[in-house]
């Protein structure tokens, strides 16, 4: 919706910028609205008027983190597509600072959890494509996020004890198999 | 831990009903810890004591409101009953409330998210124990919270348009097959 290159766009890389300095310098729990502002060198009101709280902002912030910045890797089929997206999907999730920007996203609107599921289930429509073009037979992209995308962050977010790589490739053999 | 009837467990029982009964009267953003000590009759560093901050107080009473009253019903197999318990764990965590108490239950440490996740396992354990009684193949604990709660579960906090009944017994009938 925002025109990229705009003052929208400039107010918000310069006050995610100024959230992910503040938390690196000074922690978390330091983050106030006027020492964001101040920072990010907004009146504390546009940020107010365009996030309504901290916690939103935090949840925005932290979706954006959440961003994959590559499509998946091409390893010549569905299977080991699928397999080394899972395991690096799991890993970076189930790392400290992957589940704090889940349960910040989580914190916030419900379209913040919304996007963080688009993204995952964007990649996996690449990689479902890619197969379609190799003429691999391949599950619907709803189907990985149920058996494979939603077991893992399930236990990322309530289990969370023993979770490993070969966990993640089981979830996608047992789907493909 | 608590010894049930004990000066511990009067206090986890008053502070939790100031909470509800707070909660119910004057809104969720109007709960303080010295508010709902006055209201309990305790003290607020009785509170700091034992809960470390209100999130946590808050993330402790959602988890005991999201403890199941009753063990799951008996529909005379295995497929009927967890149907009729997705079905059930769907409808009740989806709603409103529900969702509420779960990211409550999030945002305190993680044994709170692990509670809740116990409470679905042990749910299912009933019904596994009972299909073994009645000479039913039945899977294990496991692949069904992989296979049937995670995806409701993960639905419900990252696309919860579109939830319906059908959705969870058709994750059943996959699972059963």
């Amino acid at each position: 919706m925002v025109r990229p290159g705009g003052r929208s766009a400039r107010v918000q890389e310069s006050v995610h910028a100024a959230v992910r300095a503040l938390e690196a310098e000074a922690g978390r729990e330091a983050l106030t609205v006027p020492l964001i502002a101040a920072r990010a060198g907004v009146t504390p009101s546009t940020i107010y008027r365009r996030w309504g709280d901290l916690h939103e902002l935090l949840s925005d912030v932290a979706v954006e983190r959440l961003r994959p910045d590559s499509p998946p890797e091409d390893h010549g089929s569905l299977g080991a597509d699928l397999a080394a997206w899972a395991e690096q999907f799991l890993e970076e999730m189930s790392a400290q600072p992957g589940r704090a920007y889940i349960r910040d996203a989580l914190l916030g609107d419900d379209t913040n959890a919304g996007r963080c599921s688009a993204y995952a289930a964007d990649q996996i429509s690449v990689i479902l494509a890619r197969a379609a073009q190799r003429g691999e037979a391949a599950p619907e992209a709803e189907t990985v996020l149920d058996h494979v995308v939603a077991p893992m962050m399930y236990r990322i977010l309530f289990r969370p004890d023993g979770l490993s790589p070969t966990y993640a490739r089981r979830l996608v053999e047992e789907l493909l198999g």
